[in-house]
């Protein structure tokens, strides 16, 4: 077999999150994932460092792409308006793969250790926005009010996504709930 | 010695706490603190299933009162109204612990899995409150959304508490910041 597949990361992927919703996550064996998408061990171990990193990969362009759409807001532009863009760009960049995102919840949920690895990604996400919105000149515990509860927004949009059959577009979701945040926050 | 030991949780609390920042979290034996605070390890677990749990005891009387609090509003109360008493009512129990809430803190963040398990303990207090504003007829989303910007709030205020040197009435600072939550939504 050689060195390069086509699309060896995408088989990788759906094969992995196929046999995770069928046997779960920790009856799989990476030996089986290769399998499944008709390659090797040794071509999994060029894409992922392990078979939790199936769930978790592309954090850092995550991160990246939050700190950078923060950074890019008008300098006019209050701290959660900064948030709501970058959380829609986040959005945006799952776009189509609403299946895929449905699957990897539903393994998430079915595992402690799964779920905890989310909450420390959330976390770190809420990090990096508050640190890009500190970069701005905003106070830290606005830019931490800002960020945490952007994240907090983020979370509804993104499960009323997986849930609602007739919602299909993220950015917009979270678009509306964060106009949601703000009738909450104002108890109105 | 005796079986009955006055104060010997506190007693042991305080020895543990000590012990975990001289020597660190990991670097800390159940023997060691029992030696320090002057009793038994028999003593130190009939009080704590492990030293972990001296750092996260009492969140079964934290979720139990968040839950009365927010049954407790008057109906007329807005849900972050009713979120903002219970984290008020949350923070009047940790009162004048200051001093004891700083070592913790300093002993969680210096240590990984510390901090992702006080996440998990962040992330059950919001399920508990988005649980008991449904059951006050709040719809989903709206309970999920006011009970995590609430969670993010109270993170904000404990942070000031702890760091702040003038500061030291909690639930003030609980009521301030979700002053400042409804500013930073609404973008003022």
């Amino acid at each position: 077999m050689g060195r390069w597949e086509p699309n060896a990361h995408g088989r990788l992927e759906r094969a992995a999150l196929e046999l995770y919703c069928e046997r779960g996550f920790e009856q799989t064996t990476v030996a089986e994932i290769a399998k499944r998408a008709g390659l090797t061990e040794r071509t999994f171990f060029r894409h992922f460092a392990d078979k939790r990193e199936v769930l978790f990969a592309g954090s850092g362009e995550l991160h990246a792409l939050l700190e950078r759409t923060v950074a890019a807001a008008p300098g006019d532009v209050t701290p959660i308006e900064a948030v709501s863009a970058a959380l829609e760009a986040a959005g945006a960049t799952l776009g189509d793969r609403r299946e895929r995102s449905r699957r990897r919840q539903a393994v998430i949920d079915a595992n402690p250790e799964l779920r905890e690895r989310e909450l420390i990604k959330l976390a770190s996400l809420a990090s990096t926005i508050a640190c890009a919105l500190r970069a701005r000149g905003v106070p830290r515990p606005t830019a931490t009010l800002a960020a945490e509860a952007g994240i907090a927004v983020f979370k509804v949009a993104f499960e009323r996504w997986l849930t609602e059959v007739d919602r299909d577009d993220l950015p917009r979701l979270v678009r509306e709930s964060f106009d949601e945040l703000r009738a909450v926050a104002t108890g109105r």
